[in-house]
């Protein structure tokens, strides 16, 4: 018999044949195991606990060797970063006989804090569906017809409808003749008029007058976060709103880690895509109660999302956006059944709408920023930035309109981060660094208080200060470069060098303490000098993108600059600014367009024009490749500054009276390259 | 604990609660027990022998009271027909504890011989569903855009196709891409034009070039039998043809009993839907495996049937179809996925056309055989009869075309037949009398030779000689009018009478002995004064809804006659005049169309246009409603004479030196006054 694995505090089991990683084990069992690189042995997410000995409550013994031997991945893990005692990496430790595994609480996937809101915007108001009352004819055994041809001809006479197309689900059609003899010759029916389809439909049907409405979803499917809008079809109100965790996640946090799920897991695909259509069923479920409808008055859902998040919710293997040339099996907006997306949740016979993608690296979610912010219908030149894992560029005006993607990678939400963590009570998002004490404050997710206020250690006791997440980390390093902590190269600074005792020695580098819990068995919050590389890479691929269109439309600064994402609604243009993420601009022309994707998506779904105004528009949207780009390369190793651009930093520099300490002699390259560039 | 039901010889077991009938049982456990009325007490066809004692193998004991006693149903049918021994009815014996049942042989349903075969008809090639081999452009980053979109392109350059309106399923999306690749950028697509569709669909794809063919099944979903033919889709042979029995027949074996059972048992209709569905899927991998193909290479499925299987099929409730004014849901024809009817056996993107009913009695089946006959198009008046369990009739010529549905019932059939059986071995199906001697000889099904011939008894000891199929009981009816055996009124003569001893008393009327093999401890099988009655009333339901149509059109005779269905195939045409089931013809202007409906499905599998051809004819055909119609009621109980016409009758006696006995004052009566009528 294979050995059996028990995993605490869930306690789920099963048995594994010996070999399987932990990993493997506790995914097949839905154990709330985190992965960030989907099983690689890179992030080191997945760490876990084995119990030795007797355990009569499980009735099984563990012996020493019931893992396999701690491995060179584990080794060099370590080495470098320290492995608790006690632990292992489940990607990597596999199971040899019966065992009992810990997941320990910095190893589960914590339900996330969902930020994305529907931001208020007027949209016209002209969906696909809308509700129809009839009266019908009576049959006539003299003039037999059916009663569909009758009700086709009802709905021809009474609202002049073409209904020379009309298509109806079998299901529907047998709520026909029982709505028309209780509703005594009179229905009302939900009839869906697509913008591009051919063919009328009738998604639902009631005797006499239905008093209820008809609602739509609008999804914004992320990589990590699956952010629904309940929109009221009648007169758009957004009437709930609701977020849950992308479960993908546990198959790989990145997106290019979920296409390499699927290449090393045949079948990888399907589980990924069952995944995410249950959580989204789950989520219409939830928001229907949150907005106090039933489930079956929900008849429309537009999603928008990344290419690779729009193959696995259509169930195609997204190996192709994994390579050149980043083939989409299609790239046009889509028109389907809900029930072809397994969506049982809402009313079976919903249609649902996705946007149109743009290229393989740039999907749905571009389109649908493209629909709610209008560039192409822009007077001036806007640059507009998304922000998520990948971050989607889009410059131009009425004229013309460039795109590209540039993978900015997860660092901007806190992972790849020493003290990272995703944005959930216990993070620390906002911080402030005094240029002359270099002493921080700061505040953490579900307090309002800044950490020098009264009353904020009971209020940080309730969530313990956990981490630091994505706001928090480009705050940091923004706030270290004006305090003078951190030169224009990147470098940290040492305690002598910069006169305060928050600089600690890490190995031949420095980090700079943040919060200091170990005193009570807390986290040490530090910010080290990997942390700053590797927001440096993040900030460098998203300004080389932003400026590789520049290049692209021969321009050497933009009008105006729209932040929209989590980047836009929880990141301050001004340490943006400091941080070089985003290139000259004034500062008063930086605006924060909150979830654009999401709006888009709203768009989409109260407006048949938006659909095929948007599909005309990504057609006229000229993509800009990153990946094949020399230029691309140029200016990334260009931007690795802090700051590279001059303008802001020196009106920053006049704001804060920031000093401009160097380091170390080599670190002022990238800036001083890039200067001479541009002069 | 509910009452443990053992049924034997399946062996088949349940429990039910107290009170539950004993045909609801074995329904509900799938047990092979007949029922030609759907448990309305009225066929006896369910008999069963329940079994008392001790058994030890079923770990049962059974109590004399473990059914419910005797009741006044089984009495009178025990008074009238007699009852064997032991034996009870099924559907009014209910359980009342444990308890073992036997099904005799005679109460199991056989499987029936199925004699609908395909016809020999030109077909003009023009399937809605065509293969193309296509070469698509390669994907290129810098002008980025999905696999299918240039799929799309290079059908329209290369096969002119207008794919402004492509459509597939996310199923069939997904081959693309892998197809793409391993064609080396060429693919087959299986691409389905409907004549009535918007949009075109591709079904399927294969890499390069595909060897392969594309099939279509045209299927008679009759109420008694599903038939179906394979046919090419490229040059329409049909390349395998295969019939099951519709598994409805366990829920009654007319289309109103179906009815009734849904009534009846809320529930009933998805039952019988799935039932039918089961049944269709087993048919479609038998007749692959009979064509040597692979089942999804069936892309095309053709239904033709009558309205209440239209709806049962369609999973819609049939019961207003019960009842005036016989209205249907849908009257159109219907162009759907294979997968809304769980039609998972063939290609799961197949294509179902199904033809459009002309009224709530008058189905898709009559459409077909409008399609396949084309009264429409005649240049002279032509009858088209098309018997099943109903008859379909239709009148007309390139003017104008009537039609009408009679219940004519099972008695065709063999139902409602004292030593009645279906078309199954050993069921007499031909049957000749002799003028002179009075005595019979006849054809059993299963063997060549006629019962005088050498060698009879050996071969018909294969099968044994176990009733009378409904062309048997037609023939035995008109050859016992022939020669003298039974007057004009429906009369059987006395021994004395006739002056032969085959007559045998029955209560106060007569039966004649067509075989007796009681000695053998075989069956008696004779025609009673009941079967020429049963007999009567259907084809004076058939006489009379021939007659209202040509009164409809003012007229008194036809040009021609063509019959159709079981009827025409296996009811000559001699026997049909001398009974007068159709009205005055010369003989030599009667032909049997075959299947006809059959036929109509195939030329709708092959040929677009003909689908979009009967459609229109159908709006053109004229429905007379035969239940509302008190001249139907008329004519009727004038056509209740054998024979009532006169023509057929004088030519038939020249041909047989026909005697015209009566033997009984008022049985002329009905011939009187048909004669009077149109005299």
């Amino acid at each position: 018999m294979d050995p059996l694995v028990i995993f605490t505090p869930s306690g789920k089991r099963g048995r594994f044949p010996v070999g399987t990683p932990v990993l493997t084990a506790a995914r097949q069992l839905g154990v709330d195991l985190d992965s960030v690189c989907g099983g690689r042995g890179i992030c080191s997410k997945c760490q876990i606990t084995p119990s030795y000995g007797e355990f009569s409550k499980h009735g099984v013994t563990v012996a020493d060797t019931a893992l396999s031997e701690w491995n060179s991945v584990e080794d060099r893990y370590d080495r470098v970063r320290g492995l608790k005692k006690g632990r292992r990496l489940g990607c990597q430790a596999t199971v040899q006989s019966d065992i009992v595994i810990d997941v320990p609480p910095e190893s589960q996937v914590h339900k996330q804090v969902v930020r994305k809101a529907a931001t208020v915007r007027d949209i016209t108001m002209d969906p696909a569906t809308r509700l129809y009352y009839v009266e019908v004819a009576e049959p006539d055994m003299h003039t037999p017809s059916g009663d569909l041809e009758r009700l086709a001809v009802a709905l021809s006479e009474q609202w002049q409808i073409d209904t020379a197309n009309l298509r109806l689900d079998l299901p529907v059609l047998s709520k026909l003749q029982p709505a028309l003899r209780k509703g005594q010759w009179a229905v009302t029916v939900a009839l869906h008029q697509g913008h591009n389809d051919r063919h009328e439909r009738i998604l639902d049907i009631w005797p006499g007058y239905f008093e209820g409405r008809l609602y739509g979803l609008a999804i914004d499917l992320g990589s990590t976060t699956i952010a629904a809008h309940l929109c009221d079809l009648r007169n758009g109100d957004v009437v709930a709103s609701a977020g849950v965790m992308n479960p993908q996640i546990r198959f790989g946090e990145d997106l290019m880690s979920r296409v390499s799920y699927v290449m090393m897991n045949p079948g990888g695909d399907a589980e990924m895509t069952g995944a995410v259509r249950e959580a989204i069923n789950t989520l219409a479920f939830e928001i229907s109660a949150e907005g106090g409808i039933e489930p079956a008055q929900i008849v429309e859902t537009v999603f928008v999302c990344n290419p690779v998040m729009h193959h696995l919710l259509l169930g195609i293997d997204p190996v192709e956006l994994g390579q050149a040339p980043f083939a989409l099996a299609t790239s046009d907006s889509m028109s389907l059944d809900a029930r072809e997306l397994g969506l049982t949740a809402i009313n079976p016979a919903a249609r649902v709408y996705i946007l149109p993608c743009i290229a393989g690296h740039v999907g749905a979610d571009c389109a649908a920023v493209a629909l709610s912010e209008e560039p192409n219908k822009s007077e001036d030149l806007v640059l507009i930035v998304d922000v998520g894992t990948n971050a989607e560029i889009l410059l131009g005006d009425k004229r013309r309109v460039l795109a590209c993607s540039s993978p900015t990678g997860p660092a901007f939400e806190g992972a790849q981060i020493s003290s990272g963590q995703r944005a959930a009570p216990g993070a620390i998002e906002r911080v402030e660094i005094d240029p002359v004490t270099k002493e921080p404050r700061f505040k953490v997710i579900g307090s309002d208080l800044w950490s020098s206020d009264d009353g904020f250690a009971e209020a940080a006791a309730v969530t313990g200060i956990t981490g630091i997440c994505g706001s928090g980390i480009i705050e940091a390093v923004a706030e270290m470069r004006a305090a003078g902590l951190v030169d224009a190269g990147g470098l940290i600074g040492s305690a002598e060098q910069t006169g305060t005792p928050r600089m600690i020695p890490e190995g031949r580098t420095h980090s700079y303490v943040l919060f200091d819990g170990t005193a009570d068995g807390g986290p040490l919050i530090s910010v080290t000098q990997g942390d700053i590389r590797a927001i440096q890479l993040a900030k460098s691929a998203l300004y080389a993108g932003a400026r590789l269109l520049m290049d692209e439309l021969g321009v050497d600064t933009v009008d105006r600059v729209v932040l929209a994402g989590a980047f836009g609604a929880h990141i301050s243009p001004k340490h943006a600014m400091i941080l070089g993420m985003i290139p000259d601009c004034p500062l008063e022309k930086v605006t924060s367009a909150g979830n654009a994707a999401g709006t888009g998506a709203r768009i989409a779904l109260c407006n048949r024009a938006a659909r095929a105004e948007i599909e005309e528009t990504v057609h006229q949207i000229h993509k800009v490749e990153t990946a094949i780009e020399p230029r691309f390369q140029e200016h990334f190793v260009a931007a690795n500054a802090i700051p590279h651009a001059t303008a802001p930093f020196r009106l920053l520099r006049a704001l804060v009276d920031l000093p401009n300490p160097s380091f170390n002699a080599n670190s002022g390259d990238g800036d001083g390259r890039r200067r001479r560039r541009r002069g």
